[in-house]
């Protein structure tokens, strides 16, 4: 069990138990064991199922260091690692891409069996952990954990990417964007002209109305509760707006009267069942498409009336928009550096590291789109992209 | 309101209340109005739809007539009908193609927004019914009642098919066929090589078996607690039987072990929201298609964790296949009158109109595949298709 690197003491974001805000703490982190990638984070996102984890709706082994949308540098590799080397500018994948599984040997499958996002373990594929905190193992997040300023991550789980890609940019190409997009290029296949249903306004359901639109769709009715959310969705693409909370009946009957019979395409990125219900029922009853994005709260039951499904609707699921993440997020980052993909307005802002509870705060009350961290002496790149996609 | 031609009074299956076997009565049908057409019945499958509707499973108003299998001969048409004469050869359809609405209209839809199969009124699209009954009206099945020797439909529920094709054969081409072998090419696309899993070997789900076997699937597993259905499956094209009362865990485990992980496809074809949550879970979590083809209680609801549906998999359903049915169904009788699909195996059983009540009980006890009903003077041809599809 020897390995040649040694630990190394940095800052990290600790969430003790649920429901109680993170607390930064000195922690020990690990040499990279075989197959394994130790990653200097400069920068990481916070995604809504951070805070999900943090707020105890999705069940997850505690103590932990949460994060999942990060960028960073190879710190140092383990044993027989042959695709990244120290100096590679690399994001955690929480979805590995093994190649070798039944998933990623198939040509639509995307969620490799190495992780298991659905029965998380919190630890490296060989059932240990890498980091310690006043002498008490910390357990992982999808085995990438990026509220760290080291991390170790499984090489099935490390994307390479171009070292001109601006990290402080392009750490949401590790979750927010390539979840967004794929949902409505890989799984929903949105056609031009067509009317989408965006449920939830928030990082994840604005890159899917950005992708919408960028595929053509000729109307988007977005839907929040939070109608601070609306002028960002409106500059994205969304052209109608819906606030249920605002509404005398339910949002899908709104939804199916507005569009003469349901909409061609409706995204769920909320996380409950009753916006997935209303997401099947906002889509057209014989070929409208209802794509659950939002994780629902641990254990609880999705519950409709499978007639629902008789007339010939296609109810869909997917993690990271099904991309096979090692080879498709290279390519995001590519897009980005050519100006195909300008996802620069999903991030509206940044905090240090010192001030996580506060962009946890900032998500909770859902006062941005994408709130990104800043770790240790990640440098952010000063001119922005303009525009959206 | 006048029209040209007068009330037939013939012999018809009238269930007059849930839970009651039907009664042959003499019934009044009236002469078609404007857009509809008269049709002589000559055969009817007895489907397990008309079963769960007779149980009180699926909610339909009373008096009704039931029977939505039925081959037969145009009597009389009504003002402005121009795709239909009298002398023609039809099959009624459950699911019309009116051509106009959207769902006609998309690419993609099949069900007519004109016929209302979620919410049936039971009577003809002018909200009255053709039927009566001493001295009652009667409602009508899906606008089709095949089990009377006259019933009246409207035309953009009336397939025209080729006269050489054998009524007595072709009959099932209005809902068992369609139904199955459209669960498999149009719904679920099932490629060559593939794993599939169909619950329910009943008549819709042997159907299905075919349809797979025809596709080029490799492994087809079925599962029925009626082990009764086995042989005519293993007939058909089923590699793997299962019956979930012999087994010791869910049937989902045991075909996840058995398929390393999940089916590529699954079907359910019984009608239950457990073995649709089977289906859904016995596909496999990345790629995996589930197509709900059965009708649960109505009322009832389907209940999973929403979190089955994360890694990617896909749930749909359809109404007879998903063909657009005016258009798909007489191309389905050609490809059998040019030995192309070879569906004589689905129907085991040919009984005289006036023992319905026997086919009822026969389809209830699971004892046939298709039960074949003769009405009137229907002739039955001899020679019948050898092998399968
Ligand atoms: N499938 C995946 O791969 C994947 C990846 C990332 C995130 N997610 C999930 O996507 C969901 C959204 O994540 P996010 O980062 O955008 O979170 P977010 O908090 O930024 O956005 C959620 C939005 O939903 C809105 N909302 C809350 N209740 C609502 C209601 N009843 N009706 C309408 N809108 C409502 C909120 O106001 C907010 O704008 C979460 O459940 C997250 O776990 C899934
Ligand atoms: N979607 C459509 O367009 C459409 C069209 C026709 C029929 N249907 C529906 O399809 C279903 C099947 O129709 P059918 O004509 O084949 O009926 P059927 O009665 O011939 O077949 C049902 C089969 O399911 C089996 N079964 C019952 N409980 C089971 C269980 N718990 N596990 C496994 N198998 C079980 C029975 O033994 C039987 O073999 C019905 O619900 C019917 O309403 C739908
Ligand atoms: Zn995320
Ligand atoms: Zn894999
Ligand atoms: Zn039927
Ligand atoms: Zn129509």
């Amino acid at each position: 069990m020897a390995t040649e690197g040694t630990a190394i003491i940095c800052r990290a974001a600790v969430a003790w138990t649920p429901d109680t805000p993170v607390s930064l703490e000195d922690v020990q982190v690990d040499p990279p064991k075989a197959g394994e990638v130790r990653i200097k984070i400069l920068f990481s996102g916070l995604c809504g199922t951070d805070l999900h984890i943090l707020e105890g709706r999705t069940k997850m082994p505690f103590p932990i260091i949460l994060g999942h949308e990060g960028a960073g540098v190879v710190e140092s590799v383990g044993e027989g690692v042959t695709t990244v080397k120290p100096g590679d500018h690399v994001l955690p994948l929480s979805v590995p891409q093994c190649r070798e599984c039944r998933s990623c040997l198939h040509p639509k499958g995307n969620f490799c069996r190495k992780e298991n996002i659905i029965s998380p373990t919190g630890l490296m594929l060989d059932g240990t952990s890498r980091f310690t905190c006043k002498g008490k193992r910390v357990f992982n997040l999808y085995g990438t954990s990026t509220f760290s300023e080291y991390t170790v991550v499984s090489e099935i789980a490390v994307a390479r990417v171009d070292k001109a890609a601006p990290l402080d940019r392009v750490c949401i190409m590790s979750c927010q964007v390539p979840t967004g997009f794929g949902a409505v290029v890989n799984t929903a296949k949105v056609t031009s002209g067509s009317t989408c249903v965006v449920i939830g306004l928030g990082g994840i359901g604005l890159a899917i109305v950005m992708a919408c639109k960028a595929s053509g769709a000729a109307r988007i009715i977005g839907v929040d509760i939070n109608e601070d959310k609306f002028p960002w969705a409106r500059e994205l693409g969304v052209t109608d707006v819906l606030n249920p909370g605002q509404l005398s009946r339910p949002v899908q009957e709104e939804i199916q009267e507005m569009t003469g019979g349901g909409a061609d395409f409706a995204f769920e990125a909320v996380g409950l069942n009753d916006t997935m219900v209303a997401t099947l029922e906002s889509c057209d009853p014989s070929f409208g498409v209802a794509v659950l994005v939002g994780m629902a709260p641990s254990g609880q039951k999705l519950t409709f009336d499978p007639i629902l499904m008789l007339p010939g609707r296609n109810l869909r699921g997917g993690a990271m928009g099904e991309y096979k993440t090692r080879d498709a997020i290279p390519q995001l980052v590519s897009a980005y550096l050519q100006g195909h993909v300008r996802t620069d307005p999903l991030i509206t802002h940044r905090f240090p590291f010192q001030d996580i509870r506060r962009a946890f705060r900032l998500q909770q009350e859902g006062g941005c789109i994408r709130c990104v961290l800043r770790l240790g002496e990640g440098q952010e790149v000063k001119d922005e992209q303009g525009g959206s996609l």
